[in-house]
């Protein structure tokens, strides 16, 4: 599958790879990413291209890991590298939506329940105020399964693009969810932020009453994640 | 806005300082304040001024952050110092509260789910017991919003003030709390206890049965907090 | 209170303190006690006699903390040091109790919905078969309130033990419970899994479920508590 | 019990004992064992022997610490070391499944609650697929009580194994669960996701909605479990 004449979009500012390593570390310090996932960025210079992890434990990734995709999630130069299986959850990502520049593929372990059961997962609090309109759950039987219920070729990640809309999360019935974002300090608040809310609105309706869900005109796109990100990746990056 | 006649009232004992830049890595620590979210102390030789860290996360605050604001929340001196937009919840608070000297706003996260469904969130133990009479819960559509749910200025925070009355605790919709006390100790232990009442709450409210609340004759100032704020400050300072 | 003419039970051996102060830190590290709370021993020289804390937070006890009290909770020797306003929590459980050896007294967190809903704290799990016959529940009301549902005299303290008769472990309403043992291994171990056993009873009946409850014939005192006290001592005690 | 005619299978490649130590490691660190419960796996020269540590609570095994024991529980060459009690959980899995390298005896916390309640545990989560057809529940009052809950002789062994059946995990009734895969990282990651699966269906059961469990024609072997292993390793060894 992978093409010789793939040309590279060439080298990548270091401190912007730093950023994408202690996006996979934060998750991962955060319980966000497990031992699978993974966190991915567009290539600043190339719109058509991508960088990932070779396949490796979010925890453990480091700059040397990361390659270079295609928006057919080939690789520009394997050099022998184990990837992603799932990576096409990436590559269509960015082919379908111009404006994100970020992508996470996580099983956020509080929105399993939400996507097998149809309750919706809404915004109740304002630092997850992304999720006013609700998450749309991707069905993968709808484009038919390959492995189980992981996403493996380019069919099942343009319909999982296609599930997500314009939205900023879609939830994976009884898989996880997808993260997207313009950049990565905003790909993984929104990340974060999914499992919080999913946890506190759990609660919420254990109380059997009516919920107050953020309204759209509450919405609002942090004007400062900066300080967030700093305390994120000091804390996930602290012991090397 | 700052005003260059804005008097300073003067230097702050070290001691004071290091307690409340270590009042803000506890409630980090013990996951009450997350990425945002601040603690104030009135300033001990003037009422009219307060105390409050330049923008920054809780968990990496340090005393040479520490800002001094007048109650209208204009910084005396500034120094091109980024702030806290809801600086307003503090300086709001103090003026309508001359028995506090101390005042947490968090996203402590079981309070959300209380502040979005109407459950009331009243003191079942003991050391919750400063929530016996409840937690008034703000409504910032009531005054008007401007940025989402944050409280950017002092109609907002002295609505909310309002709100809070003569309590220690209120809920903002949505958002997280506010939480007020005579001193440093007394209002980490609330904000601490605050999220933990919650929680336990929660538990209590599953269980589908009535809840016996603690009554005002059962509400008790804790004598000694002394013992607590050691190891919480010990814990919290460790790491340097 | 204190009398100049209670005598010390004598000097005890060195590893038995180390263990009371383990005790201490362990229950503090599984967050069965938080900033309050204590443990103690009756002294083995003399059942007149037991060994308790100075007030300190139980993650910070020391063995020079260590005091020596009389049924009464009178201090052999105080030497100026602030004492638990609790301790007659203790000296009364050892009067009531021969066979008792070590004493908990906590803020077990899960502990708390139980004791205020009247929800029975019974066995599900074997680990915690000592639970088999429930726990009474103190209501201090019955024996009239001094500070709060602090229990500050031998008064309240006699009829707390009363409340606990034969029991390992009675919960106080809207406060925490006492735990009790013949040595400080077991009643480590009961404090720990009263609490485990609490969080998993609290979910199964979430369920809406028939409880298949521990009968008294499948309860099962623990051969070697041991193994158990050996990894919760090691990982309480490794960074001194 | 002890047959000085029983022959060792010969010594173990180093490797596989640092993995068995590490899977117990890793299962400590996540909670799934507790200061008991216990990882095995068949020796890989005589399937007629299994390797088990002696009597030491999961976080503290070391390579020295693993015994050789035949299929009827007896040790190879005892020297003195205290046994598991419940050791015959594993002989008799190692008998009745050909198929089965490696047994996890825990006390998984959230397993107990689907335990006593009959509540189904079955996979919502891709990640759990291997749970898809549900999980047996093994109780032992049918065999005979000989310790409370506990099972230990070759007669209880057996009944949990039959119970068993061909399945990857049974509950035990008040107890914990019998996890048994093909090898170490298999097992690991078996009675991590029976943990976690147990905890996301007790929160998609508290939203009285139908549950989407997932179908068998959705299970899938995850084909590389060596960078979730990798991880776990690396997390639980890296204190020495």
């Amino acid at each position: 599958m992978a093409d010789a004449s793939i040309s590279s979009a060439g080298p990548i500012d270091a401190g912007l790879l730093d950023d994408l390593v202690a996006a996979s570390r934060i998750l991962a310090q955060h319980g966000v990413l497990d031992a699978w996932g993974h966190v991915s960025i567009r290539h600043p210079s190339n719109p058509e291209r991508y960088l990932l992890s070779r396949a490796r434990a979010p925890a453990l990734v480091r700059a040397e890991d990361i390659m270079e995709f295609d928006l057919d999630s080939n690789p520009v130069d394997q050099q022998g590298r184990r990837m992603f299986l799932e990576r096409f959850i990436h590559g269509e990502a960015y082919r379908a939506r111009p404006d994100v520049n970020a992508v996470v593929h996580s099983h956020s372990p509080t929105v399993i329940p939400f996507s097998v059961t149809g309750e919706p997962l809404k915004a109740i609090s304002h630092i997850a105020s992304f999720l006013v309109h609700g998450c749309p759950c991707f069905e993968i039987r709808d484009v038919g399964l390959t492995q189980g219920l992981l996403v493996t070729n380019n069919k099942q990640g343009a319909a999982l693009a296609k599930t997500l809309g314009d939205k900023p999360v879609a939830l994976m019935r009884g898989h996880g969810n997808l993260v997207v974002a313009s950049d990565i300090p905003r790909v993984v608040h929104r990340a974060l932020y999914t499992e919080v809310n999913a946890q506190q609105l759990a609660t919420a309706l254990s109380f059997n009453r009516p919920i107050h869900y953020l309204t759209p005109d509450e919405a609002q796109d942090p004007a400062r994640l900066g300080d967030s990100w700093d305390v994120w990746k000091h804390e996930a990056m602290k012991d090397g």
